[in-house]
């Protein structure tokens, strides 16, 4: 076997733009920069905050010591200008909401407790106070607010009521003798729970509860409430506990909170979706009430952005190190007596890591583009409806990937290190402890996906409810692409591909960028067909069947969610393979992002064949291709995880800083210096092929 | 949607044995006894122990605290007689192998430090001085190993070495003049690594070592070696390192070694299987060094064996807490204004939980062949030279998809419990840090896979080398089963099915235990002929070549080793079906294999497909016929998990004691209270409905 060495192992300049494939050389900085995208010079500065030793964790500290390093280090990030990017720049912030979450999603990478606890504050609880408050309540909380006066809860999930949060059943009811709300926890399974701040920093917290007055409940609704006195004990009727110690995210003091017939002043609703006046009349700018819900829920998508640009942040950290790793590690020597293989040159080690990195890159493509539609938004610059919608959708379908991505590459490269892989000094385990709650907090992904597929067949049924499936499938190949499909996020979506149908299409190589985009958008429209078809009449059933009915194809939607949110990947990573300039480095992204589409196609394969979208034959070849593609792409495996940009003091391995390459090289040498000075032992199997030749000859 | 309550919830008598198919009752107490196994009682009284405080992880505790409390739990093994029947009779144990297991995996429920710890002292230090010692080394060391006066290490791995452990570089030189051993480090790279015991506790080890006498290499053998003095200071010589924070197993205090230059005894070799004279010369009863360092690897196979068995425990555990929880939390009220429904009456919950119990079956019955195995192995029932490489295959064929599987299952099932799930009360983040570790000790996964797909391309190459492929897979077909596959573990395999072929097979249904072993052996025959048929000649390249052309295919060894493991996962599941003699315990659990044998299909349909195992109508039905099969396990779920058999004070999770039932009941009672006393606020929906008729009659 013979070992490839990557540039960065034999020292070729980065610059040089070569044309022939198997010269081909990435510029890691123009990489890098790419990478680093819109927001790069926020990222940069955030970056810079994240490698300092004041914001990590220190390992092995108990959760009491964790806990309040990480409050500690939220004045840090006051002190450092680190999270105001959102507020209004009347308050003190920048109005710069693309960046805000470019910065904040970069704190993973010194800790995703901070993230996560500065999320709290700022994410979520000040963003409720902001995007469901008005102007009094602003310059009453927002200041303190910002700069930690008032840490505080965003209060929303219950003991009973996670995702459905429709179905809380803490209520605020209006009492209009004392023109105040009355705050209560009707039984057990009403507390709140989970809650960030909740079982020792909160000093206050936005509280969500049914607001009814009148008799009439107007839906979940957005309270202020303090929850502490200035020497930490509960309020009168508030009470709570601790959540204990968890799966990881132990520097957030998470807890429980519960309230008896707690009064708070009228005003103290956050009432820019929806007032109560002292005569306890309600009423809302939006008469719905289940837009008015979507509304006020709105403010979460930020949370779901940025925990999809975290999720890809850890997961470029993780491969940067197990790469490293395996092109110092030497284990097992099949094709030589002197010297052992790295690891990285072993196809299967090739499939564990690779694959992952062209996943990073699509990710990390993708979450770009979210964040600009997300900028879009909360800047007013693109604000409609539908332009939140699609927002909404597009993070909900992201957000399951990345996240699921990052665990599975936590373990696929704390797996592909061996035992050093399970210190915490490598970091792979705290990291993927901390990570594993991302997959169903701020929405649970299996939920997430389904928000996406009712609104791929939400998109469908408005204009084709009734049409026969037949007819629908055909209507969807010409028609559907820019009507429907297009609101949810695809791009422009071309006629369906059936592989050997005509020969000019089966001599399209997998390889080809246009038979991938075809295949993959054709499976997306396929399923969505095939599901509207079969779900087709349900809203004339009764309540309980057409639930049922939806319950038999629960796993197919969600599966055409999946398949949809990565087609979206593969866009974004296509959109961005065509910004390159320089050739070598295009040639080697064009080679990840291949191997990107053809790993979906090769997991989805049973698919392509029973649809009759690829032949046996060419199905045949997919493997041994990407088997190729993997050998092509391995030399140019340290330059793709360089071009993340993260340096040992974002790293922070032992394993990533080349002291594995100094043991090797130590032990190397002294074999070398065994055998030159004759001390080297014979091997017993030596001598005994020598006494049997010595045997045979006499 | 119906909710469909199982028998446990309708408190149906678990005796009656009904025929009907929607009707069929398990017999969860005989089913238990099954699982339970041919060591059961030895079981039941090493769980009993296991349930007990004393032996529980107190989470939260620092990794000092937690270390110390594991090493006095093991002097409370000792007291309760748990850890000792492995030993020889007349050195107080029991000279029961298969029961030793049996007993020590259980300890896994207790804590997998514990159970580690545990193995360390006595399934390798102690084994290996008695495996690999002889007389007088079992006299002066055993009774101190078995009662803990000798806390100890197996010291083989080092930092430049684990899986490939005959390139170990520690070495150990015979000094005729004073008649010892001087045990040497050479360089960093042989420092002991990651070794239990090595950073506190360990008084002594079992150092493997390059045995060098006159010059010659005699290869990896066991040396005993006192670490520390009474005061627990290292000997003049011995140095080490702490290994500190783990991902998990904190209980355990890793650590590394080096020695320079310490002098031993010659008698401290351990000298079963190659000794050294007073002059140095070296014998051995094995004459072969390779087949001697197989021997003496062998004492490892047991660790494999008892990780199997533990990671099966551990995946019992996490299903019941998790299906428990999903039979009694409700979320999401899309059937009904009213109720909400259980989690697993969701498709996809189901396709998320039921799966995992019917791999838990199969892993559960294939451990114990594997169990009876390594009995009949180590009590010298079957102790042939093959008997053992059998059991070393079926070893490192099952312990990787187990201890996988265990991993998946515990994700799942925190995911499947959302924010419940990551709380440390309700214990599976804690164990799957725990068992992380368990995929790449012991033997890595994929090591031990390609192990396996050696195995089964040397039964080839001895009958088969320069057969062409094409009369290869004939024969494979005709006479191949007993005279090679056999060997491997496999049992009598029948002629492929081409489905399609004809109206008979094509009438066989998917469900049919016949068409399932077909499909399920004839893929892993026709993977290993491709395999052989790519790989043949390959002795006649050089080294290099040889190496390069085995890495080619190392993806495709990989895979068919694993169908190969899952196929005697499916075989040991029927077996264990054929036992059952209550007709509605048998049927249920006929669905369960089936639906383990289907989801096997389906994850590699597309090979069945490619290779025309399946016509694509065919292949179009397992999906919805999954489904299908779901929905008729669904009631039973319960009953399935409860059949493994642990109590609460095995679960010790706050979810699985019935909490949240009791939440739920509370709620529903409150709303209907509230109904009747007229006091259930009015939805504004509900009132604007109105309202909009009223308006429309007028």
């Amino acid at each position: 076997m013979t070992q490839t060495a990557t540039r960065s192992e034999l020292k070729v300049p980065a610059t040089a733009a070569i044309h022939d494939d198997d010269r081909a050389v990435v510029d890691v900085e123009a990489l890098g920069e790419l990478l680093l995208g819109r927001w790069a010079a926020t990222r940069r500065v955030a970056r810079e905050l994240a490698g300092r030793p004041e914001v990590h964790r220190i390992e092995g500290q108990s959760h009491a010591d964790q806990r309040s390093r990480c409050f500690d280090q939220l004045h840090y990030l006051v002190e450092n200008k680190a999270v105001h990017r959102a507020f209004p720049a009347e308050l003190g912030g920048e109005d710069d909401h693309g960046a805000n979450i470019a910065g904040f999603e970069e704190l993973v990478v010194a800790d995703p407790s901070l993230q996560i606890k500065a999320g709290v504050q700022w994410g979520l609880f000040g963003s409720a106070v902001l995007h469901l408050g008005t102007e009094d309540h602003h310059r009453a909380w927002i200041p303190g607010i910002m700069n930690m006066d008032i840490p505080g809860c965003f209060a929303m999930t219950e003991t009973g009521h996670g995702s459905d949060v429709a179905s809380i059943a803490t209520t605020a009811v209006y009492q209009p003798e004392t023109d105040e709300f009355e705050l209560h926890t009707p039984f057990r399974a009403a507390w709140k729970d989970y809650i960030g701040n909740a079982a020792i920093d909160g000093r206050a917290a936005v509280l969500f509860a049914q607001l009814i007055t009148g008799g009439v409940n107007h839906g979940v609704h957005g309270f202020y409430v303090e929850l502490r006195d200035a020497d930490g004990n509960f309020r009168p009727g508030i009470g709570g506990e601790d959540d204990g110690l968890k799966g990881g995210l132990n520097g957030i003091d998470n807890g429980r909170l519960h309230f008896t017939k707690v009064r708070i002043p009228r005003t103290n609703l956050l009432n820019r979706y929806g007032n109560v006046d002292s005569e306890g009349v309600y009423t809302s700018p939006i008469a719905s009430p289940g837009r008015r819900f979507f509304t006020m829920l709105g403010t979460l998508v930020q949370g779901r952005v940025s925990l999809d640009g975290a999720a890809v942040a850890v997961t470029k950290l993780a491969l940067k190190t197990a790469v490293q790793y395996s092109v110092e590690r030497r284990q097992f020597n099949a094709g030589s007596d002197l010297k052992e293989e790295v690891l990285l040159d072993y196809q299967q080690h090739q499939r564990r890591l690779l694959p992952l990195i062209a996943a990073t890159y699509a990710a990390s493509f993708a979450h770009e583009e979210l964040l600009a539609k997300f900028d879009d938004v909360f800047s007013g610059a693109h604000d409609t409806d539908e332009d939140r919608q699609d927002l909404e959708t597009l993070a909900a379908a992201l957000k399951p990937l990345s996240t699921w991505h990052a665990l599975d590459t936590l373990q696929e490269c704390r797996e592909a290190c061996g035992g050093a892989g399970f210190l915490t000094e490598n970091r792979f385990t705290s990291l993927r402890a901390d990570m594993d709650v991302y997959a169903t907090f701020e929405g649970d992904n299996n939920v997430l996906l389904q928000l996406v597929a009712k609104r791929l067949l939400a998109d469908y049924a408005k204009e084709f409810s009734g049409v026969d499936f037949g007819v629908l499938a055909r209507y969807v190949v010409t028609q559907r692409a820019e009507k429907t499909l297009h609101r949810s996020g695809l791009r422009r979506v071309v006629q369906t591909v059936v592989d050997g149908g005509s020969e000019r299409k089966s001599a399209i190589a997998l390889r080809d960028e246009h038979t991938q985009h075809e295949l993959l958008s054709d499976r997306v429209e396929a399923m969505v067909a095939e599901l509207a078809g079969e779900l087709r009449g349900v809203r004339k059933l009764s309540q309980e069947a057409a639930a049922e009915k939806f319950n038999e194809h629960q796993h197919e939607l969600i599966e055409t969610a999946k398949a949809h949110a990565e087609l979206l990947q593969w866009e974004a990573f296509t959109a961005a393979v065509h910004q390159v300039d320089d050739a070598g480095t295009k040639q080697v992204l064009t080679w990840v992002r291949d191997l990107f589409g053809l790993c979906l196609i090769e997991r989805n394969l049973a698919w392509y064949l029973m649809n009759g979208r690829l032949s046996t034959q060419r199905a045949r070849t997919l493997s041994p291709y990407i088997n190729r593609l993997l050998a092509k792409i391995r030399p140019h495996a340290v330059d793709l995880v360089d071009a993340f940009g993260y340096g040992p003091e974002h790293l922070r391995s032992a394993i990533a800083t080349g002291a594995e390459k100094e043991r090797q090289d130590e032990a190397m040498a002294y074999a070398r210096q065994q055998r030159a000075s004759g001390t080297f032992p014979i091997d017993e199997k030596t001598v005994l092929a020598r006494t049997a030749k010595a045997k045979a000859k006499r």
